[in-house]
């Protein structure tokens, strides 16, 4: 029997690659996404069109609140995304306060009910807008936590492990090994703020840094229509 | 200033303590509860009397959907509460998977936003169901995992503590210091299983609890109508 990933599918490139990945290694795939308020909404219709062509075993898009809770330009309909600089020294103002936490405590919820010993996730710690929880340290820390959190820990059935395979890649890399596995780019989205027909906006960090890997891969980004 | 804090308020008998020592302690309190689908709903009331009552700064009552993700028989409508059972040796079927982690990252979220150094919760390691993430080891890497989670840590711009002050405490003990500080019990719900009428079982883990450490502080429960 295939083993059990809960694998984390925001709808962007990463989380795409990481299901084609995880695909390829022949495991039955759990996809978990949410809906928080996030600006940039199209991508839960990625994430849906890219668990279907994954075959997952099932597809959870949960309700977190986290525009209740504020804190993130990406959860406030009248703050503006600011422009790419990758070269800032501040935590950008596209920061969700405790976001990849909180997926990851409902992803370590789900997979302590299936019986599912990995969480997948795309976390990059390479070409990434200096969010803390996108750190290696984060998430070995997160993974000792969950251990001692769940009934599956402590009784001994199994632990779970946090398995970020694009962590030490470029996102050239994760391009060039996603394609290797058939992941269609043409139908993920990496932009904070798209327009209302889904169209990325080309000038926040997420584009900046996704239109340099497609250069350096050497091929148009398939989502833009082939015209990159 | 009051320094803030964000406390975990379930509408319990111990996370209404857990507010009365707050507040008594002078701090400024930020009350956050969940409408996860528990059966007993009726706590949400008992949580939103209990800010009311203790002129909480502000009470976020967020919906996370920890019944689309099941495995607890509090978010299984079908699935009965088993009797009371404290000898028990497996972690009971209450159990709801990951909640506590859950929970926390969303208090871990709204503490960061509004710049508050503590999170208040009532879990103990004494009286207890037995539920792996109400142990202090689980705290202690929650702990650490927040800290490495947030832009505030990463920045330098102080940590967030965990504070469990009932972790060692028997439930007759959380009870006087509760009374001590004003704590009105009459508003609190602990049963899991309450009936339509928001009337306690009398026959679940928590009910069992509660009604020994009440019979053991010597006063009638106050839930009860003074007729316990």
């Amino acid at each position: 029997m295939a083993e059990k990933c809960v694998v984390l599918l925001s709808g962007g490139l990463d989380s795409a690659t990481v299901l084609g990945l995880a695909r390829a290694e022949g495991r039955e795939c759990y996809a978990l996404s949410f809906e928080y308020g996030q600006r940039h909404r199209v991508e839960l219709e990625c994430a849906r069109e890219q668990a279907r062509r994954a075959g997952v075993a099932r597809h959870l898009v949960l309700r977190v609140d986290l525009d209740a809770i504020g804190g993130s330009c990406l959860t406030s309909a009248g703050a503006a995304v600011p422009a790419a600089d990758l070269a800032r020294e501040r935590i950008p103002s596209t920061y969700v306060p405790a976001r990849n936490t909180i997926f990851l405590a409902h992803a370590l919820a789900w997979a302590e009910v299936l019986g599912a010993p990995r969480i997948d996730l795309g976390i990059n710690a390479v070409d990434y807008s200096g969010y803390p929880d996108c750190r290696p340290e984060f998430l070995q820390a997160f993974q000792k936590m969950a251990n001692l959190a769940t009934a599956a820990g402590v009784e001994g059935r199994g632990e779970v492990r946090i398995h970020a395979p694009l962590l030490y890649w470029s996102k050239a890399e994760i391009i060039r090994r996603g394609l290797a596995c058939g992941v269609d780019y043409g139908r993920t989205n990496s932009c904070y703020d798209p327009d209302a027909a889904g169209r990325a906006c080309g000038r926040c960090d997420a584009c900046a840094l996704r239109a340099a890997a497609f250069a350096e891969v050497g091929i148009p980004d398939p989502a833009l229509g082939g015209t990159a």
